[in-house]
């Protein structure tokens, strides 16, 4: 763990997405291709047997996969060498038989994406009750609503609250819809159109599915909008927890004082501060975000059946988001549970 | 016109957001206010008519709407009161009664927004046609396939079309699904909460909505996620476009020859030059909007109960985006238009 | 003037970038191409003569101009036929030899970046001195430091004006030092070797730069990285005028008070607010300018020898950026113009 | 080591950035402060010894660490905590003395940028050597340019070549002229102004400047235009090497042939293939540093004096983008290296 990720990680997340996680995501890929194949009739059962007996045993060499990536800019190369040296032949070729990385790499991933929604939901579901609690506590009490970054007129931590609240409604709801677009087997071939099953294909992806609990879908290896909308949706969630972390930084000033943080972090020399932390890192974490959607939506340009370069920068940009909206999540439940009303200062008039 | 937007640019879309139809929009905003306030009992039934009067034969002085604009941040209280002069008391103070300048401003952006949707909707579903009928008119014909910028194994533009197809169909459904989500009255008063209403608020919504076409929803005007989420889709659509562009430079470069563009672009200095401009500038907008995107997001952190700076840089971001959104279904359109079977060259075994 | 370039535009910057402008630039760029081409011996003096006559006379075919940018992408081909036409018989083919569309746009675009840098410099010149100017009048005025949201220890308005001119200070020195690095003719030819111009182009280039006042510098079209630094230079002086924005927002809350807004903006439900809109605006335009630098930068990656879609990219980016930088400029000046001291309400301890 | 940076990281970079070698330059920070501060009379020789001792034998926390790091936004009120308890009586109050946490973390941050640049100059030095060889190597071998993504004219390697040194040369100059600018001292006390030395705070500044390599400035500690000027730079020089990238694919296309690559990556599916993986990795890690440049200039608008959201901003970016930087030139190299002239195939006249 690095001294940074202390603060603005999430260690739940970066298991899910880790090298030995995404590794076990490929090995499943390869058990369930082999078994739908199987029962398509496009492998034997006996192969399919050996190839999970191997996948049960499998001990990757991580330096030669290391390697490997380095060389090929995929990994799956290589462990598909290793794989298929501890099939028992005859049955070597019927691993990973007509598929390609991408297929491998693109459906790991949304194993892990479907890990990464069930921590997002429980959480903003969490989230949601810690703000209704917060509702039916401080119902009736008066906050001076702020525009343009002055005084405006009274309004309620009702209303407040609630501003917080409806955003990370929609959000969850989204999340639930996009399992159904996003969460959905990748299986083209070398070049994304299912020929290198010679007609098997369909049934194929429909038995991963099945085994794998995702949805069916055409070959979307060079259409990437799922996963970029994915990367709008981080945003907003980042976002809406930003605004709330943005609004607690001015509640709790001093001189406002609507707000009391319990616990704020301390200063190296000023003894009597207690700083907003969580709330300024959910800011933080909030344009991290957003300037990353943005990054990420450039990787829609991709070019032909697959772009090594926009599938790279793919790698290099969703996990970073996904653990900063699980960090974001995190932190602001910790915010929620430091809120105290303050004696409230601003009885002027604006 | 500039010469960039002859290129660039959208008169349909910049018309739609121009600021006679903003203004316009607003009146009908002023209109539906009140009229569905004297439905609400808010205000009486001959301030409504005389408001209805007042609009009807509203000449604005524009010179001093932008001078308000410099001064306020915003046009509504230099256009209110421009309004208001034209009504006939006692009737003046029922005009905008109860509603804030972002009540305005964000019901008139849905009726533009809706107009957008309008020509959005009609273009992809044109462009799905014509890229139904080239797939229909290319039937069986093979296609070299290209992964990591390489030769790859043979496929069929059967599978090259269906996988331009796809994401906009999803697109088309996502601005289906947005116009329940996004395109909604605002009306929260001062502070949003609609207690300039007092008790009134929910029924003037109601009544709002029915009149301008647009839906009900709790006030949003500092929880900008459906306007980002916009974005986003905006920046599917642009790179969803921009993926055919990049594919098409690629596949009609000379030494490919799978594609020959009619009519391209000429050059001052080498006259044998077909340039696949169309396909260049869907490029240049897949970028535009992709980077953007995450600029837009950057406004969701908005202070408090009303943030003029993050508000202001939506302005400044969103309607350029929605321009280069339409521009780019445009020159989709004349770039599949543009294309031919080249004599292809890459039979080469890669 | 559209109602938000009232509020966000910079109507001096706006007319150098102008079309007209533009098309200044380029017939700048064939007089001297002619000149320097008959000093070099590469056209006869008698064309050189003929092309200037053309020149003085010409009035551009707009609508023509628009098409030929449609249709090609750049404006040049269309441009250079139009001013062929009216040269007399035999210095057609004099005019705009050796040369291509791109050598023609960017060299423009430096006669315009310079008038836009002298426009820069007197304004960053005039608000160093405002700045140098409030701090005699506020010298020994005590001021309550905030960090990280909270009252901190008390420093003075001498620290808090030093360190808005220290950044600006910067960047007038970046902006004098890019004068050399970026201010230069470019001449190449159709693929940038300066080829074309078979030995002549160094000399003709130099003839050029000494009549445009510009630097001389090797042909530089697919190398777009002074653009692009140009570009961060931008988001500098714009974010760094963003920071004064947000310390005045923040400092002129009404629970703070540390500072006074003469003539604030109005609202049109709250009569009693003064908004800080200039401060608010200064803070969109820097978070505007800041994402647009990452985009502009996108257009680094320029496809051999002249990318169609990085540089559209460019167009699309840089003039807004500078607009935006300009108006930065401005409302920083008019903000500064605003301050009063408030009498300061923070005693609190913190 | 993850898998993915086996492909897109920077051993050297990341060690440099490593927590470890973050402490070790806070370690530095206290020595030379008390040195200093010794020397100008603001701490006793007596103290510094006694620091000096404490530091020579000090032992991390690092679990305690972390946990500080999680409560207060940064590790140094933990830190030196830690190190005040190695500290022998009475001297533990003279640790830290007049100093706050963000000159400990800035001023080592300029430590290791110190020895970043080291590694970007050397491996840039190489990287033009490597192009000059090829130059000598190529001279003379014609080349068939591409402008708009068609075939244009012949022109040169010797010409291409030239394209991609000149940016590197101008970007090695901006990283030495950066040492001036930007690899100076930050000591500004509590809210930057220096007032917590009590009169001593320029000669200590001056005294640690000289012992630690670094230049001296004027406090910066909320003025961060330096930071996102070197991200800017970052960005000139990934992207300067990304366009390489994006050049060596187009030219390596099997249907164009102007260039081949010795030891290109694997397929799991396509054995012939031999895939631009360092190409394209170049061309991800120019776009990844293209967007995070402009996320990192949003962290421009810093509160006050210090702003908690904007400062962790750039501890979430800038890291990344020192790392991608140094891996682009790494993989620039391998890429250089593995170039061979193909037998070109784009005899056609276009």
């Amino acid at each position: 763990m690095t001294l940074l990720s202390a603060l603005t990680g999430d260690s739940e997340i970066e298991a899910v997405l880790s090298d030995a996680a995404q590794l076990g995501g490929m090995l499943q890929f390869e058990r369930a291709l082999a078994e739908a194949s199987a029962e398509a009739g496009w492998i034997s059962q006996e192969a399919a047997t050996a190839i999970g007996v191997a996948l049960d045993g499998f001990e990757p060499d991580w330096a030669a996969l290391e390697a490997g990536m380095a060389q090929d800019g995929v990994v799956v190369p290589t462990l598909v060498r290793q794989l298929r040296a501890a099939v028992a032949e005859p049955h070597r070729a019927a691993l990973h038989r007509g598929a390609t990385s991408q297929d491998v790499i693109d459906t790991a991933l949304m194993l892990q994406l479907a890990q990464t929604f069930d921590l997002y939901e429980r959480r903003l579901g969490a989230l949601l009750d810690r703000l209704e609690t917060l509702r039916r506590d401080w119902a009736g009490v008066p906050l001076m609503a702020h525009t343009r970054m002055q005084v405006a007129l009274p309004t309620t931590w009702n209303a407040k609250l609630m501003s917080w609240a409806e955003p990370l409604k929609r959000h969850l709801r989204s999340l639930l819809a996009m399992r159904q677009g996003l969460l959905v087997v990748q299986l083209g071939g070398p070049v994304g159109d299912r020929a290198s099953f010679e007609g098997h294909g369909d049934a194929i992806a429909a038995g991963m599915a099945r085994r794998l609990d995702l949805g069916v879908a055409e070959p979307w290896q060079a259409t990437r909008d799922p996963i970029v909308a994915l990367g709008g949706l981080l945003a907003l969630i980042g976002g809406s927890l930003g605004k709330i972390g943005a609004d607690v930084t001015l509640l709790a000033q001093n001189e406002v004082g609507a707000l009391l943080l319990m616990g704020g972090g301390g200063s190296s020399a000023m003894a009597h501060k207690s700083n907003p932390v969580n709330a300024e890192v959910l800011v933080a974490l909030a344009r991290l975000n957003a300037g990353l959607s943005g990054t990420l939506a450039q990787a829609l340009v991709h070019e032909n059946e697959r772009s090594g370069a926009a599938w790279t920068l793919e790698w290099l940009v969703l996990p970073q988001m996904l653990v900063a909206t699980g960090a974001s999540l995190i932190l602001a439940d910790r915010l929620l549970a430091q809120l105290r009303l303050g004696e409230t200062k601003d009885k002027s008039d604006g």
